[in-house]
């Protein structure tokens, strides 16, 4: 097959405009992603190489490639050379500019991420803890007691522990004799006993060691990590991060296809393995334990995340009939997955109820206490995807609806995630349509985060910039000749003068319809942020799909949503809305305000409980199995729900009575 | 450190004298061997680099090293520049011939190693055998039934086997959808179900495959290893070669100190699994088996081989007070070894008992039969060590005695194994004190083997060439003055006449008296073959310890040697020696020739029972309980027994009546 050379340039100022890299060779037909690899450089896909979400685009300086997909790029873009990296496929010698790649910001750790977590009350480790350790004062070999080393052992481990059958890994056994003679055969055996009737052989030690374990949370955005003391039960640090599969996929189903490719899978396994062991090390060196001392970890996350982090191919969950390969993942060790803690390390892996009810939601459901609770409660968690729980102690259901990303900045052209730069708060003066906001880190506003885009959306609609269809009003648009009693837009705009009621802030751009939230000159990038027709239908059809999604859940077991006595929101996302919004866009039902709970990331604190309680975590695998599942994609009345909710608030207005209200009022 | 050049030549015919290798630097006080090493030079080590068998000398041609040790090389070796290997540190440049290296010549297949085995009567694999396929018709996925791909299998699997738990690797629970989807839902998995509680998945196939599985013997010599059809139970092929970890020592006192250097111990395990590996390749291509078919290995070998084998640290066997680091191996899979099978196939390392009463006992036990038998039995199995069993279905005791591997010509000048070229009987005429011989495979003698070593001592000591105490009749030498009748002593040996009753056979040596078996014109080497007064001693040793070992064992339990109702030898040493022979020299107790019985290598019969039948493997498990070992190092009655039978046969005659009887007639 004929080769090609492929240079590419690196736009990075940091290394002098267009640095160029050694050009590589490849076949005709290669991918420009891929010929990227080869030269050392990982171009972001965050929709995982569909060609839908257009942010890997390259500039081709020279030569031409074949563009299978042109989607998100205008004439203008083609015409001046630029291509999709993940859609364009190399015919001939090229050469390739990279623009900088978004760097990924890391959370900023205000005291609204970081809170102190409390040991549970009354947490015994000698009696819930699955990580035992126990003193053994062994009697040395003689010529009249000949026993091997191994059984020597397990016959002082019998005297404290009620066990049948130890396991030991062959690794361990090759340093059993060493440590027995160098501790003078006074060891202390590390036990995981979390089988009644295996206890298996962690590690043993010359020194009584701490015991510690994580508990983890893998996003599909963020990945948390809790360091914990098993004895005492205390959180000794917390770290999160993005998951390093972010630049290959943003959402689930991206991250799938992406997975599916030849040989991709494995490296998605690597680089959330890579973000899991950086955010060990952190933890580790804050709270200065040897990560040696970590004899558990357990892990929470959704089905696909799971699945990733296993490298099990993860196909079946996006094709119909949506199945998972595994739900209760049998127990690992952590030198499976080349975690960098105790090789022997219990990995337990939470269990997942269906492709997307995973085990973030079982942990999720636990942490909650809903499953235990007399009331009727709701539960809900908002990431990158939305799931809903519905239940109390006698009954549980679950649904997944796929609310798409679009609340965390994607599909909406300003959009971004929670961190510095973000608008995470808008408000917009009735008289003049002029908007204040406030910007995350006191920065200058380079987008607006989901909690942003849910207030931008409630004003716009409450001061009619927005009708019930989520259209804007064009009437609200200043023509032509209103035009002329002004200088310049950024003077109107700068002292907050409308036009008879009229404002510049509406407009038409390149999208249809847009309001301004900020102008050039008040932003990081000098760029004005927008928010466009297309971004508030897709907000709209974001918000329905949650908002069918557990009407329909409460309709499916004959349950009328207003007797909901416990609205409980968990997740990154559900933690920073405002709920009197949230309710005014229809996101959130109209219950008193009273009723709804922000628990914060569930999925970590179920993972924290079930980490330290034996009880707790058989209580998940009962949650598990008790949990019926709904699949909504096959419901009709889904899609009527569906419908019905693609309004401000909804079509049916009596089932906002207090949006009516405030409607009223306006 | 100061650098040294080293530089190699190979004495190797093939390749041209002396062909020269790159030479190599190393720092001063390097080991030849290890200098030897880094040229990518092998030099054979038989005692494991003690200095103690003389067999790694080369000859320094150019500089100086510095000699450790001397032994086994005389003062004109020295002078004339020779050195052992092992023995021998660089301290200036050097250069140095390597001999032509020990070539291990494959063990002749002649009927009497590969015999037919016949399947044991009545073998029912479906009751009998651990490993099952289960066929599974399972109902396809669909948007009504959305259960996971394991849980759809375990729960299809649970129609077939009782079973709570199902173990599955991470590696096959990643090919798990696509052989599900391949098969059409139409799959046959493999279980492992040796265990009650716990089935694993051995492997998931869309067509249903044969059966395999391995039994394995790891001989400190040789290794056997059958593959065998564990649907019919019929022996499929047998392999055997020798063990790749004797060049690194030829008893497993050698094998534990070589395995003790630094670095050592794994490659010691690289070793013996490339022996295994090549054994079971040779076997499949033989049989026309996939290895991928054969799901289980059960491996039998003394508690050395087994701690190689699994790189568990061997050391303490041979130290005071003896202990293994483990006799009970838990399970294992291939890949955990490097076996190239089916890498989940299930490894069952046999039990062993003690350092050095190992699982080949326990098997061996096991096939003989005597742990169910109503005759007191002894069981003996000699191979390079020494280990005896004694009793019956109501008790089993057993002992080791380090005999050494004299009887497989290690520490005899002319000592070889049982291979080509070995003298494996001979006859002295009582009148001319002539030998005639007959040797393995028809060929020019090079050396005696065990068989033959026993057939020259009873013919020495029947003829008077020998007296009681082992020494050399130095009355038989011919001297001086009777030398004149003669033109060439190789004349007087090839027409075989002797002078007056004398023999220029008997003559003196470098190591004293010794007798001469083949004159070099009839030898491969053209050199003489003798047996020499230190070789005689040695041998003596060998059987004292031997006869000593199971007199004793008798004395410790009360019971008379003569009570002895069966007494079964097995070993590949014991499978050719001649019982009146062996009687005469008092190896064997002068019991009635009909008592003894040669079972061959029972330590893998014993494997291939346990690997076919779970209740012959459970079986081993209660007679590696039962056997109360003696540690007859710790007995002073066996310094006594040993010393008593330092003799030929026995100080005490009327322990051996038949050979009282022989030595009335003579």
């Amino acid at each position: 097959m004929a080769q090609h050379l492929v240079t590419f340039h690196l736009d990075d100022p940091a290394l002098g405009a267009h640095a160029p890299l050694h050009p590589v060779h490849v076949p005709t037909g290669t991918l420009l992603t891929e010929a990227a690899h080869t030269a050392g450089v990982e171009i972001v896909q965050p929709c995982g190489g569909q060609g839908r979400c257009g942010r890997c685009a390259i500039h081709v300086t020279k030569g031409e490639v074949r563009r299978r997909s042109m989607l998100r790029l205008t004439a203008e873009d083609v015409a001046a050379g630029y291509a999709l990296a993940c859609q364009s496929v190399v015919e001939g010698d090229v050469s390739v500019t990279v623009p900088p790649q978004e760097k990924i910001e890391r959370r900023l750790t205000t005291d609204r991420v970081v809170a102190e977590v409390e040991a549970p009350i009354g947490y015994d480790a000698r009696s819930l803890q699955t990580v035992q350790r126990v003193s053994l004062l062994l009697t040395p070999p003689s010529m009249d007691d000949q026993t091997d080393d191994w059984s020597r052992l397990v016959i002082a481990l019998r005297q404290h522990v009620n066990v049948e059958q130890v396991d030991v890994s062959l690794p361990l056994l090759r340093r059993l004799g060493s440590i027995l003679r160098d501790s003078e055969w006074n060891a202390t055996a590390i036990l995981d006993t979390h089988h009644a009737l295996r206890t298996t052989l962690l590690d043993l030690r010359p020194v009584e060691p701490p015991l510690f374990g994580l508990a983890i949370d893998i996003g599909t955005t963020t990945v948390s990590c809790w360091l914990v003391d098993l004895i005492s039960g205390k959180v000794a640090a917390q770290a999160a991060e993005y998951n390093g599969q972010i630049a290959r996929g943003e959402d689930v189903i991206s991250r799938i296809i992406y997975a599916s490719k030849n040989g991709s899978s494995a490296e998605m396994q690597a680089l959330v393995i890579a973000t899991i062991n950086s955010l060990i090390a952190a933890a580790c060196e804050k709270a200065k334990v040897d990560p040696q001392d970590i004899f558990k970890a357990t892990i929470a996350g959704n089905s696909t995340m799971m699945h990733l982090l296993l490298d099990i191919p993860a196909a079946s969950i996006r094709l119909a009939p949506f199945v998972t390969a595994i739900n209760h993942v049998p127990p690992l060790k952590a030198i499976d997955l080349g975690l960098k803690i105790n090789p022997e390390a219990a990995i337990d892996c939470l269990p997942g109820v269906a492709s997307y009810v995973g085990a973030d939601i079982t942990a999720g459901v636990l942490s909650s206490g809903m499953g235990d609770a007399e009331q009727l409660t709701l539960f809900m968690d908002v990431g990158t995807n939305g799931e809903i729980a519905l239940g109390n102690r006698d009954w549980l259901v679950t649904c997944a609806c796929s609310a798409g990303p679009a609340f965390e900045g994607a599909g909406v052209v300003n959009g971004m995630r929670a961190t510095r730069g973000a608008i995470e708060e808008v408000w917009i003066n009735g008289e003049t349509l002029e908007p204040t906001y406030r910007v995350i880190g006191n920065a200058k506003p380079r987008g607006i985060c989901g909690s942003g885009l849910i207030a931008l959306l409630s004003e716009m609609f409450l001061t009619g910039l927005l009708d019930k269809g989520g259209n804007l009003n064009s009437s609200l648009m200043i023509e032509e000749e209103d035009d002329l009693h002004f200088a310049s837009p950024e003077k109107s705009a700068s002292v907050g003068v409308s036009v008879r009621g009229k404002t510049r802030r509406v407009r038409q751009g390149e999208h249809g319809l847009e309001y301004v939230v900020a102008w050039a000159n008040e932003t990081w990038h000098g760029k004005d942020i927008v928010i466009t027709y297309v971004d508030v239908d897709n907000l709209l059809r974001a918000k329905a799909a949650i908002y069918a999604g557990y009407t329909v859940l409460a309709e499916r077991v004959g349950v009328p949503l207003e007797s909901v006595e416990r609205f409980l929101i968990g997740g990154a996302f559900g933690k920073y809305i405002n709920v009197e919004k949230a309710v005014q866009i229809g996101l959130l039902p109209d219950l008193p305000w009273e009723q709804f709970q922000f628990l914060g990331n569930t999925s970590v604190k179920g993972a924290y409980l079930a980490l330290l309680n034996r009880n707790e975590r058989e209580r998940i695998t009962q949650i598990a199995s008790r949990m019926t599942y709904i699949e909504l994609s096959a419901d009709n009345s889904f899609y009527e729900a569906f419908t019905s909710a693609l309004f401000l608030p909804h079509t049916d207005l009596t089932k906002f009575p207090t949006v009516a209200q405030a409607l009223e009022k306006n």
